[in-house]
């Protein structure tokens, strides 16, 4: 049978399932990929599972997401990550070292491979070939404890890519053109395969650009073969053994095609504040702007620096303009300082920040209030960047640096006709300044290190099993489309306590009903409404709950990520049987349920007494026989460990 | 009569007093210097002034405190900050252009000039031969205002030079050998001017660092001769032109004299938790270290960074240490990355910052609780790193390089003779990389802007005049040694707001007594112990109770600084004329005060009933009259803008 590479890739890592488009599969992974805000909680879980050394080939930890040191928990989070690093056999990636994914793709990945990562970006690393795929904390734990990744069997969305970019455009703006066709929906349930004549002229990290933000279209991953541009790429990361080319059969089919001319793109914008409002730069050109931010893992390459050095050099920004560069990598950063380019961003009047996400993942650089901020960045989604009301647009780095030179949204072609400018032919370093020393390998298997934990550093808590009788009230009653934020609260407040389970737990709900944290006992049942735990994929909004005693939600329904996390962290998920019974029980009411264990174990549905009402109501569950046996367990933790 | 050199700058511009040692002289101000967490409330203060323009020569304000952007709120603070210098003829240095120390001496500081700048270390601008000042806010703006500055006629320490520092030492020793010998009360009511031919060898930057930190002495300020030093530093600077030979008559005497042989200087530390806990560092070597931060203005030149990037070229720094480099400006940070050593630093693990304070005023790089950071910083009170329980450590850039290296604290000699290393002979460029494009001049004196507000930006309160009769209520009794920090808080809840008075207001004694801001009336009272309002400077803790009705303060005794900024605002400051009638007014009691004005006008001392006790207490105040005047106006700015 013909394959295209995305099924290649995945019937060689195949444990279980089949490649029906829906059907369940799980999948061998070779490399795991966790960062600082979503990593600190995995360690804790891999401690939990009681693990002593990472089963996959590569487990790398990154600290990219929050450097800034605001107090003394980010420091202690980062010395938490490097003693779990030694204690699991985990690559430890210091601050300062760089962002995860383009760090990655410069030391580890590896054609061929399978990656599962804490962080929505991992599909970058599908620029090397490989399948990468971001998951949540608990499934990366799981992964690096060598269990396999349980996914929908995607459909595979072939792309063709012909032509070639004209200039004063680069792959910002092609993945721009895909959101611009499809929407942040369009790549839902969906690999995208990138392949054709096109990507001649695609470097390996332009790929990445595409890869990256394939995730804003919602898709599974993207992948791109391993070719000549790959071998180039790993060749100056002196790694060419690591180089095994990989293309899908010649004549290979797709569930879904899609074809992009590359000569027909035209710079593009995403307007405030969705990734896919997306608009030629030409239609909104002459809007003030007020910051431009160059970096992140969306752009993190050394030619989307150095193009943005070669436009500025020689030339001053906006003096409103505040022209903010975050170097992706230290070696970036080393690279495009030999290159003289580092001088020409500080001279056109930069503000070099430290290599990582920052301002990305609204880790400083908040914009005033609807003010025009024009970042090389993935998401644009409304208060991302720290500023309530803001105003941020997502475009490619040579429409950042025209924009910085004249302080309003600019077509850099419209910006090289009028000041006569070539574009730039770019000498970048046949070699990178490889370095790895901020990168410390694992230690020996038999070091033993114990875990470094500051005053903020909880363990992950232990969970009972399911019991067989739940005698329990009704704590809190919410409406339609509560969101994870709602349950447990990010932001600068929250934020802090991501690795103090105990701490976080009381924020948990605030949002909602200040007093619940407070009234909270173990056990006790939560009723929802539709739509119940829409939103981020974080587990704290399981655990933190959990933590308080939460056994039991009873919704209309769920969204589907934190239904699984329930699941994951031991809380049944109930539907109502009718939806209209949610009205037959109120907040305080005890509900009454005898030989839980059994039920959900053996029937699709049952009933719960409310005895405050005298009354039974009909629910339901969806879970899977795994998943049963999860919940019965008290969570995977537990049913792991025992 | 033969002068000194501290004499001179005073002579020169004395408009009021004479030259006795605690008499009241008032200067004529050249030049002044605000930076962003002052400067807010300067503009706030001009505009209560109605002031057109400024009447220094050169007034400049610099952002280069709060730099992270954790939210709106800071880059709101900026732009109003941009549109006040336009309105009120003021130079801007944006954010990235540099710290205002080093940035003022290289682009404006002119020997024989004075200044005032409302951050304390603005006595660095003696490096050159002015006599620079650090103030108030309210002082800093009615210099604007073409007011002269008023202190007490400060006695002439001078500080004779003699012989040449020792390979691994350098200008921070210097200073930290005074502190080691002075502590940080040395030098109260002190300039301190150093001479002799040990000058030789100091580059103006190196007088620099020792003049910024004479802060740490408690000094007035610090003053260094014009000499070749200075005509070779404004040549690098393109600004010859604004050289001027100065110095002490020769034969001039001083009130207070001291001798250091510099080579008799090794590598010294300031240990936790203040400037003047200094020890060999040969005393402390061993002990593990997990963050060195180099930059600030206590070390801000290019051979401070230099040195560093020199020791660390081709080696790498520990793996357990966070190595933090903040650039202290861009034209450093471009002469650094010119000269290859921003790739040295890179690649031996730096992190690179932006250009700015940073960490040195506790914005970001907060270390972890009790682990020891390293800086070449001027100060490490207790918890400033934004860490509570922190372990701050000052030193050399060569001590911080030299332990960056080996992950302990480290005596550069030491290192020097186990790795057989020569002290580095730095090769410094003769010109440095001038580029003033991101410091924007003044508009025309006929342009007239609008101030930029964000939400968060108030305008400063209107006060009354004083009443004649006041019947208030005591709504607060406290005791001894309330701090400015009592009074009004500083950190990161409260700190955002310092451009909102009304919002800043609300977390006034919120430390003592949460309930103050809800119960304040206006008028009210406040009773207090001894040393009332200790501590910063801060003139927030006279504006935020006044805007919440304060109108009368009676103390055991008061702290210097902040009985001023009553007077200058407003309130009352009134002592006990028996300490022990303290116990008979209670929280709560109603206090009348008749010919309140005409008292405080004619009586040193005068009586008040407590209506509640039924009782007369004697009071007395030592305000001048000057500011008995200010007091009845209800403050300075109604009494300038009546």
């Amino acid at each position: 049978m013909l394959m295209n590479l995305a099924t290649k890739l995945i019937a060689s890592h195949l444990e279980s399932g089949d490649l029906t488009p829906g059907a369940e599969i799980a999948l061998r992974v070779d490399q795991t990929l966790t960062q600082d805000a979503t990593g600190t909680l995995v360690m804790q879980e891999l401690e939990a599972l009681g693990l002593d050394r990472t089963h996959a080939e590569v487990s790398v930890q990154y600290v990219d997401h929050n450097l800034l040191q605001a107090d003394e928990r980010n420091a202690e989070d980062h010395d938490f990550l490097r003693s779990a690093c030694e204690r699991f056999g985990i690559w430890y990636s210091k601050a300062g070292n760089g962002v995860s994914h383009p760090t990655h793709m410069q030391r580890f990945g590896k054609p061929g491979k399978t990656m599962v990562g804490s962080d929505s970006h991992t599909p970058a690393a599908g620029s090397l070939g490989m399948l990468a795929i971001g998951v949540g904390g608990l499934e990366v734990a799981l992964a690096i404890a060598g269990r396999p990744v349980y996914l929908r069997m995607p459909e595979i969305w072939g792309v063709e890519l012909t032509g070639e970019l004209p200039p004063w455009c680069s792959a910002k703006d092609v993945i721009l053109e895909m959101l611009r066709r499809h929407s942040v929906k369009g790549g839902v349930g969906r690999i995208i395969e990138y392949y054709g004549p096109g990507l001649e002229n695609l470097a390996a990290m332009d790929r990445h650009v595409i890869a990256n933000m394939g995730a804003e279209l919602g898709a599974t991953t993207s992948v791109f073969p391993a070719d000549d541009a790959v071998r180039e790429f790993l060749r100056a990361e002196d790694r060419e053994d690591d180089f095994e080319e990989l293309r899908a059969d010649p004549g290979a089919t797709y569930d879904v095609t899609e074809h992009i001319d590359l000569s027909t793109i035209e710079p593009l914008i995403a307007m405030p504040s969705a990734p896919d409002k997306v608009v030629p730069v030409s239609e909104v050109a002459g809007e003030p702007v007020s910051q431009v931010v160059v970096g992140s893992s969306a752009n993190p390459g050394l030619r989307d620096f150095a193009i943005v050095a070669a436009m500025v050099a020689g030339r001053q920004t906006d003096a409103a303009v505040s022209f903010d560069v975050n170097p992706s990598s230290r070696q970036i950063l080393a690279d495009l300082t030999d290159m003289g380019a580092t001088t020409d961003l500080i001279k056109a009047g930069a503000r070099i920040h430290q290599s990582g996400c920052m301002g990305c993942i609204g880790i400083g650089q908040a914009p005033a209030t609807g003010h025009n901020s024009l970042r090389t960045f993935p998401r644009n989604f409304p208060g991302r960047s720290g500023t309530k009301e803001d105003s941020v647009w997502l475009c490619s780095p040579e429409t950042a640096a025209a924009s910085a030179l004249t302080g309003r949204i600019t077509d850099p072609r419209a910006w090289a006709s009028e000041n006569n400018v070539d574009y730039p032919a770019l000498r970048l370093p046949q070699r990178s300044a490889v370095n790895r020393a901020m990168l410390t390998p694992p230690p020996d298997r038999d070091e033993r290190t114990e875990l470094v934990r500051g005053p903020n550093i909880s363990s992950l808590p232990e969970f009972e099993p399911l019991p067989d009788r739940l005698e329990a009230p009704v704590l809190l009653k919410v409406g339609d489309d509560i969101s994870t934020d709602d349950i447990s609260p990010a932001g600068a407040r929250a934020l802090p306590y991501r690795s103090n389970i105990p701490k976080l737990a009381e924020f948990s709900f605030t949002r909602v009903d200040a007093t619940y944290p407070d009234r909270a006992t173990d056990p006790h049942i939560i009723v929802g409404g539709e739509n119940y735990g829409q939103g981020s994929s974080r587990e704290h909004a399981a655990i933190a709950p959990r933590y308080l005693g939460l056994r039991l939600v009873i919704a209309k329904s769920f969204a589907r990520i934190h239904w699984q996390n329930l699941a994951n962290f031991g809380v049944v998920p109930l539907e109502f049987g009718d939806p209209a019974d949610y009205d037959l029980i109120d907040e305080g009411d005890e509900l009454d349920i005898d030989g839980l264990r059994e039920a959900i174990a053996t029937r699709p549905s049952f009933t719960i007494r409310n005895t405050t009402k005298g009354t039974e109501i009909e629910v339901r569950h969806r879970m899977s026989k795994r998943q049963v046996d999860t919940v019965l367990a008290g969570g995977i933790i537990p049913q792991l460990a025992s």
